[in-house]
């Protein structure tokens, strides 16, 4: 069975194929920019994943796979509008490079495209796969929906946010997983499950960027330490903290969530000593955990042997090494 | 066989059902929104009129008349941003009611509801019709973005001009005839005349617009006399003028184009006299016969009685007796 850096580079010489069939005009120049950048194309190399661990056939299941990567790039397009952010992946966001018009349209066809591939699936699972797809695209928006709601109200409850990340990145990685499950030929139960085992872990990840964003080695993490707490961001540590401070922390956070004007670093340093009084790494970690041992479980209910299903095992113990 | 008026009132009704079920959510009420602005809902009338035509069933193709709604309330969402146009049917645009950002998710979301609806159709025709509305959606992005790429050019040719309309207007009236006729059970030419009729239909309907906005009663057409030379759209007639002209004719045309501050009814009354000493008019209701002339043709060739077709006859009399 490949690994995953094997199905990262089928994709990506996949995508490069793809993009130069678009060619050149103003519509798809962003379209193919922003499928050039890059990234760790986790979402279609989990989808062949699936779809090897069921014996299937990497030809029946590419196309899916480059599908679940556009939607996904769709997606990072018209947020980065929303977020008015200029920087994706290191280069301009496609706004700042083209303008918003520019953004929006090519998104939208980015879209098209993301759908046109989708069901260039077998004819056997051709209604499971859109099934699948639909729903989750859906969800992804509401997710993002969700997102934007948050921003503007104080009174965001764990259990909401645990909600929000799971319709912003868990259900595409879970979906991703059970399409390639489904084309490989899985029972129902499998691909259940496995989209179980999607959902959990990407839950359990979202929450260790929330821990790195504050307790990761910053040099190999890559970003600026507490990045989140400058932004008064509402992550599962923030509001955990919301939740169990008292008497002068709550005084103490409540200030610093207020506070226009400040200085950086001095914000994060006071905001994570509050964190460190009220345990909130502690608590973080553990419900990652729970989450990670759900997802495990998941993997290991599925009715093949624990050999064969290795290489996931070893995917997601490389996703949660990235703090080391 | 129903008229287009009872089609109206079923799809109507029908898209009440489905915005109740989307509940009133931040995301979803700006969808249910613009579906409420009504509109004449001519390409799903006209999906359900082909499917009819071919003797269809009703119940197998109203959800791919949503669909192709739905798709079509999309492009208006998105375009209006682009074009920050403030007014849609009447009511404020849903980016001027909610901001930009709520309307890129809102269209998102509205979107991916369209192609979830249109793969509610018979399983002997959902490739075939998945592959007519993935093709006409990347064909209607296109579209608008060459009409974007006109703004900024000033050699567009009359070539380019239709090639722009078809994409943009014409191939979701065509595509839609086409869904509805292979729903109904239309044979591959007949699917494929259907689907030209439409095409040619929708050139010339645009076309009619174009010499509408100049020479219509406005009472009745209810817009501004010569918005479109007020904003120096490409329009047929302005590039059908701006290739005629030569002399004067020519330099007074460059002039109003280039002339920032002017008097909105002297600039029409000043560019209608260089139209009129073009024969513009007459120029371009011949082409907008040429193309009514073959979508006429399209619809005699289709391998059904005269009789039968009918409504798709007095449908298209109808559409072109908007001056009148």
């Amino acid at each position: 069975m490949r690994n995953v850096f094997d199905y990262q580079q089928i994709i990506a010489d996949s995508i490069v194929n793809f993009t130069e069939k678009n060619g050149s005009g103003t519509l798809y120049t962003p379209v193919n920019y922003i499928l050039s950048l890059g990234g760790k194309r986790l979402r279609p190399a989990l989808l062949l994943m699936a779809n090897d661990l069921f014996d299937g056939d990497l030809d029946e299941a590419i196309n899916c796979a480059l599908a679940v990567e556009f939607f996904h790039n769709f997606t990072l397009l018209h947020d980065d509008i929303m977020d008015s952010a200029p920087i994706r992946r290191g280069s301009p966001t496609v706004h700042e490079k083209w303008g918003v018009n520019e953004a929006i349209l090519s998104g939208d066809v980015l879209m098209v495209q993301a759908v046109q591939l989708m069901t260039q699936c077998p004819d056997r699972v051709l209604r499971d796969v859109l099934e699948v797809f639909h729903v989750t695209a859906v969800e992804v928006c509401e997710g993002q929906q969700m997102d934007m709601d948050f921003e503007k109200r104080s009174d965001v409850s764990i259990e909401e946010y645990i909600r929000m990340i799971e319709l912003k990145t868990s259900v595409l990685l879970a979906g991703a997983l059970k399409i390639g499950a489904l084309i490989g030929g899985a029972s129902k139960e499998d691909a259940d499950l496995i989209y179980e085992f999607g959902r959990n872990l990407g839950i359990s990840f979202q929450i260790m960027d929330d821990i790195l964003d504050v307790y990761g080695d910053q040099n190999k993490f890559g970003k600026q330490e507490g990045g989140d707490i400058i932004e008064n961001k509402k992550t599962y540590l923030m509001l955990n903290a919301l939740e169990l401070a008292t008497g002068s922390d709550k005084d103490r956070l409540a200030e610093w969530i207020e506070k226009d004007n400040f200085e950086a670093v001095e914000k994060v340093t006071e905001v994570k000593k509050i964190y460190n009084s009220l345990d909130v790494r502690n608590h973080s970690e553990s419900v990652m955990n729970k989450y990670y041992e759900e997802a495990m479980s998941n993997l290991k209910a599925l009715s093949l042997s624990e050999s064969r299903k290795a290489p996931l095992y070893s995917f997601s113990e490389q996703l949660f090494r990235r703090e080391s």
